[in-house]
């Protein structure tokens, strides 16, 4: 049984561009089994795209991820394929691959795939998903070698993804959103570690503040946040919980979510809207 | 030939939610076939959920249904898998398996899974689809007996999904919206057997009123119902029709739909923008 | 092995449409393997869905197009199967399958398959896909014979999709939109040999002019093209480039797509938005 690509991408779901790299995967290595992880990633969206990526790696098997979030395609951006514990990767060399290879152990061995012979000629200019990148996913899930498929470069010459680092003092956390999903819940930059070595403990209250990223110059409104005040008033106490049913409906809440970070929520609610919060924002807790 | 998961959630496609619990079926069943029915139902919307996996019963083969549209994750509701015919049904009991195990021809037998053994050690309290629900499906998937998989209760104690129910008399039939779909369709709450006890006639035309469901009481219109006075004027003559084709363009029509019950639809156009009808509306029909 | 059944409709991601006609080809033709192009395409979009199809014949395997974007359901409108080069195609007649079976060598066979003997009784008046197309693409995966599943026609009589034609002369090109993607980037009606042939050279800029279609006549704006005027003024000046990498960035460009065809597009930017055109407005180019 050969590995499954796990498979990722900013082609969102009305064009044809994730079903023509799985035409692509199938004649190269027919009967792959390929597990489409998301194609709805906001267009551009990287560092979306890598947590998403990262969140597949822990709960699945030996996998070829590729990863198609390629704002930079058609530039001199590198196209990489690396091994990571027991894990391929495939994608850009713009980080989308970062957070997803460190999960699986750090980078063993990376190689330049820009002309791989594995890819299909001609070239496109605009669309690498097919034209090298998914070749290559099918070459590793059908057992072809790595060395193989690209030539070696160093680990070290890769882009990394910077995430921000929050903020944890005895009295004070000044974290970011990370990303915010279907239900509105916001993830934050504060892991296991860091939410073990704060002040949080469980059932406990906190003062929530907010620090909204100032808007980029414009002449309207950003499109994806709405004008005027949210409708929650800020500053507000929030419980830090195991899970939402320890919350009254419609209250926020703290909590450490699947991926064990500090999240924000509200039970049967809808955080991201109820505070105006979207990535990059920032919020501020200390002990109520 | 193991049998395929059947699997529908209110996960969307933005986030990798789906993808993930997909790659834990995966490794613990290397290849099992997952058929996504949708990932797209409402947040929450636990009947829309339960009316389209059991559009999925008749017309396929025996399959583990897994379905995740659970806003009670992380309380006391429970987590269950069930027999019912020839198909197995994994997700929480809070009535969204209750129509696909009727169809199925009722619940044979019914495990609680929240301490499965095959669960994902450590289970979040907010994704049971990965860390409960995909891994029992798997084992169902790959035909481990589904006494090994959890915990025996009586049938009789699970939580049903209960429908509106119309009423029908000789001159009258009132009948609720039961679900709406893309291109505006409105599934109403009229099965073939009512549809056959009832005046309604193919060919016949009948006097169509409306009556919609009162708003919440909020600050501004709710988010899914356009403001204003809907764009058709009602009460007005609708036909009972075999198919689409049989008014006119922009024409209203009743018919019996693809699961057999009545469906109010504009051919070529949108019933449910046309007449301002969403879930739960009811509609008044008496013969012209 | 036997071919993947690549998969196409209008049925969106909310509903359980799409997943119905895979339980339907899961049990006629157990473990096929169903490689999903798209089911995004905007309800009854025909061109849309033809020119998504056609992308895929020949990056992929030798397969069974399944396609379903038909207005005409519960009409007279006949459904069909067809063999071209090394594919079979199956959906309605509608010209939906027009481009791909031009593009696999043209029709070399056609039938009939409204009454054919794999459909599944009883027939609805609304579910081609459930009931008539996904049966009989099933059963082309399994191996089975095309003359066994409908009764012959004439290719001849088959509907064709007829694509505008862009006018070029020495000094002018007049190109229609034909489609756009979800990065705003948008395809025309110019081939690889109309570029090859047109004074068009790599490197040069060109004046870029705009005719937007009419709007129907209606009380309100159109709903999916803004009201005001676009925020690009036109004519512009714009480079005929290979890459997006070779013009700033938020600047206009033109090149050869990923089909080779002419496209318009903005680098990190959105064409669409930009100029405000859609499918069928026209652009006028001339040497700058």
């Amino acid at each position: 049984m050969f590995r499954p690509v796990v498979f990722l991408t900013d082609f969102g779901y009305r064009d044809e561009f994730a079903g023509v790299c799985r035409v692509v995967i199938d004649r190269l290595s027919p009967g792959t089994r390929v597990i489409d992880l998301s194609h709805g990633i906001a267009p551009g969206d990287v560092r979306r795209g890598a947590l998403a990526l990262a969140a597949a790696v822990d709960p699945g098997p030996p996998s070829v991820f590729l990863a198609v979030v390629d704002p930079g395609v058609g530039t001199a951006r590198r196209a990489v394929a690396l091994s990571a514990g027991d894990h391929f990767l495939v994608g850009p060399d713009n980080g989308l691959l970062w957070l997803a290879a460190e999960r699986a152990g750090g980078v063993a061995a990376a190689f330049e795939i820009s002309n791989s012979p594995a890819r299909l000629e001609p070239v496109s200019r605009t669309f690498h998903g097919r034209d090298i990148f998914s070749p290559v996913a099918a070459r590793l899930a059908a057992g072809d070698p790595l060395t193989d498929l690209g030539d070696r470069i160093e680990p070290e010459s890769l882009a990394r993804l910077e995430l921000p680092v929050a903020e944890v003092t005895e009295k004070l956390i000044i974290a970011t959103v990370l990303a915010g999903d279907r239900y509105g819940n916001l993830t934050l930059n504060l892991g296991p570690e860091q939410i073990e070595e704060s002040f949080l403990a469980e059932g406990m209250d906190v003062t929530l503040g907010v620090e909204r990223k100032p808007e980029p110059q414009a002449d309207g409104p950003a499109p994806d946040r709405a004008p005027g005040p949210p409708a929650a008033p800020v500053p507000q106490q929030v419980r830090f919980a195991a899970a939402f049913g320890e919350v009254e409906s419609g209250d926020a809440l703290l909590f450490p979510d699947s991926s064990r970070s500090l999240a924000l929520a509200v039970n049967r609610g809808d955080a991201s809207a109820l505070f105006g919060l979207r990535p990059d924002d920032r919020i501020r807790l200390s002990p109520a």
